[in-house]
Order: structure tokens, then sequence, then C-alpha cells
């Protein structure tokens, strides 16, 4: 089983600190998207969708998509729950999971995509109105997040679960998207610091080079 | 345990389309989310994000966001799966659930919100440049879903699923949003017709009026 991420891309950083947090070891593997590496036929066989992360599975058959991989490895590594404990507190992690999911990680991510000089290949067209609305948006709802934070340790209660990994991702990216989260936000400031000193957001998980992989692959195929 | 949903909002029509798949019955209410019935006081202390569907519980705790809600369910009535019957049909369910999201559900919903006059006050502001390029996103992706249904029944499998739910919702939106799904899409056409004929989409949720009840509850508080 091979994991295909990337170092700094919000969503296959999702599934690397979820690694880091279980302690799941795997061969782990850099995809450079930015330069196309996700365009080629050979990507485009495991995932039309051209997007890490890809969870690769030795009989050929994939997996993608961010939280379908991490939800695998929870099933297959029970233990250290990262999606809640009974089916209420799963429900209660999965409604925060998908607004923190929605409301914070899309839209620092939209901003990045519809503004940024790097995207300006890969997103096309760049809708700078989208991403100004997206900024609004995200201003509309870092009050609830930040009154949430204000009762508990963590976004779903006392314990880091799947949805801090997903708002952590995306106040770690926000600095890329050049997405500002105002001082006022305390709670929300203070759980950030929190979160990003957790060895799983500082320490990075290792990752191949993805190219030498195909390569090899190549070469062996020649 | 009430459920707060809609009758023709995509969102809401998952669950409800859920619910009658599992054959789960409980008292379900339609919110005129269009006249701003969810964004009352009464509505924000349940939900700030002003959106439904929304699973309410005796003791007043809330679970919003459609698949979390339908998860829960799941959990709570294991009879005829709904999300995948092992570790990794579950992963492969999830993954098409997100793409069928992400790349049909999503785009759909954007076109409408940012072109249809009807959402002129409730998205603010309206970007039609948005809904142009989501169009394009959505022509980009329907290729792909149509190849998936040239070779399964459902979209993950002999089986319908969640994401079929998701996917069929989106396709119903369709015609109310103005998007048009091309006729050269046979297979994608062909299953629009097979999902739309069971009786989970066709025949409608009971649902009662919300606000009879929160005009019961305040007279019964005051």
């Amino acid at each position: 089983m091979k994991l295909l991420g990337h170092s700094i891309a919000p969503n296959a950083r999702r599934v690397s600190i979820y690694l880091l947090e279980k302690g799941i070891a795997l061969d782990a593997y850099h995809v450079d998207i930015m330069q196309g590496a996700a365009l080629t036929k050979n990507f485009d066989n495991m995932n039309p969708f051209h997007q890490v992360p890809v969870l690769l599975f030795d009989d050929g058959s994939v997996i993608t998509e961010s939280v379908a991989i991490c939800r695998y490895f929870e099933e297959m590594h029970p233990i250290k729950p990262l999606f809640g404990q009974t089916a209420r507190e799963r429900a209660h992690v999965e409604m925060w999971q998908r607004r923190a999911e929605l409301h914070v990680f899309n839209m620092v991510a939209q901003v990045f995509r519809h503004l940024h000089p790097a995207m300006e290949q890969l997103e096309v067209p760049q809708v700078p109105h989208w991403a100004e609305a997206c900024r609004q948006k995200l201003s509309q709802a870092l009050p609830i997040f930040d009154r949430q934070l204000q009762e508990n340790t963590f976004l779903a209660g006392d314990r880091l679960t799947i949805c801090d990994i997903t708002l952590g991702c995306a106040l770690e990216f926000s600095k890329l998207a050049r997405v500002e989260i105002p001082a006022n936000y305390e709670n929300l400031h203070a759980y950030w610091q929190r979160v990003q000193q957790r060895r799983s957001f500082s320490e990075k998980l290792k990752l191949l080079q993805w190219e030498d992989e195909a390569a090899l692959q190549q070469a062996q195929t020649a």
C-alpha cells in the first residue's frame, strides 16, 4: 500500500497529520501537482480528478478523497479514535468536520485558487470576485468557530479529532493563501497555538519523490 | 427526535430520501428557508449556519450536516446498509460520495445560488462568473461519472448507496437550477431514469410545517 500525497497541499496534509496522530507508518510520496505531475496519463488512470491524496493498494485499486482515506485507516486502526467513540459523538465530530471544511477550509482554498498567481495555470478561469465573496463568507463563519472554542479545548470537545485536523490545515494554509485571521478571535488563535505545537503538525511525514517511482515503473515495464 | 428539513432544498432531500430508503419514520418538518425561516433567533440557536437539515434531539442537542445525520441513522439502523458493508467498500462508497458532492452536487448548487433570481437575497453577492466557471467544471466531471456508470448499475457498484442519493439529488435539482445534463451522457441518463423511479425519490417524505411548530412552542412558553 502506498500513499500519494504532497508536502504542503492542504488535503494531502490532512492525511499526513492523521497518520502521524495515529502513529501509522506506510510508504508515502510527494506528487509535484504544481508542476502537473497529477495530469499525466499514468496518474489519470488512478484518479481522473487529478488530485492528491490517493491511497494505492497493492492490487492496483485506489481510494481517493482525504476523509475517505482517513476513515479507512480508522477502521483498520481503531486505537486512539479520531472520529469519535459513540454514535452520537461520531455524528457530532462529523458535523464539526463538515462545518470546518465548508466554512473555513474550502473558503481559504477558494481564495488561494482564485487569487494566487501560482494558481493561474491550474484554476482556469480564476474568478477574483468569487475569492472576495469567500473572504466575506469566511469572516462571517469565524465568530462561530471562535465561540465554539471558547467552551471547548478542541472543536468537538476535549480531545483532538478529525475536525481539528481539517480546521488546523485550513489555518496552516491561510498564510500561503494570504488570508488573515483577525487577532480579535482570541480563542481561535489560542487554539491554533495549541494545535500547531503538536508533533503531528510540526514534524512532517517523510515523503519520497513520486516521479522517481513513476520513472522506476516505466523502466521496469520497458 | 425531530428532523427539520425542506421539501425541495437538495441537502434536505438527501436526508429525506435516505430515510425513505431505510424505512425510518420520524417527525419531519418543512422549514421555509426561502422566506427566511432559518434566519430567526430560534433557529440560530439550533444552527448558527442557518441551514437545513437539522436533527433535533429531545434533550435539545442538535446534529446538522446531511451526511452526518444519515451516518448517525446508519449506526442506529444497520439493516440495509447504505454506506457499504466492509471497510474497503465503505471507503469506496465515501470516495464516490465525495466526488458526487464536490464535482456534481456542489457545482449544480453553485450555479443555482449565483445565477438564479430566487437567490438574490440569500446569496450575497451573487457572482455570475463563478456560476459559469462551475458549469464548466461540471461539464469536465460528467464524462467521468458517465464512464463509471457504464460499468456499474449504481455509482459504487451493484447496490444503491449514499453516493447515489447525493448524485440523484444533484440531478433532480439540476432542472430547478437550470443546468442541462447533455443527452450524450447516455449511461448517466439511463441511471437517472432508474434512480428517479425508486419510491424513495418519487414519493415524498411527509413534512409538517415548521412554523406551526415554532408558533406552538411560543404559545406553550408564553
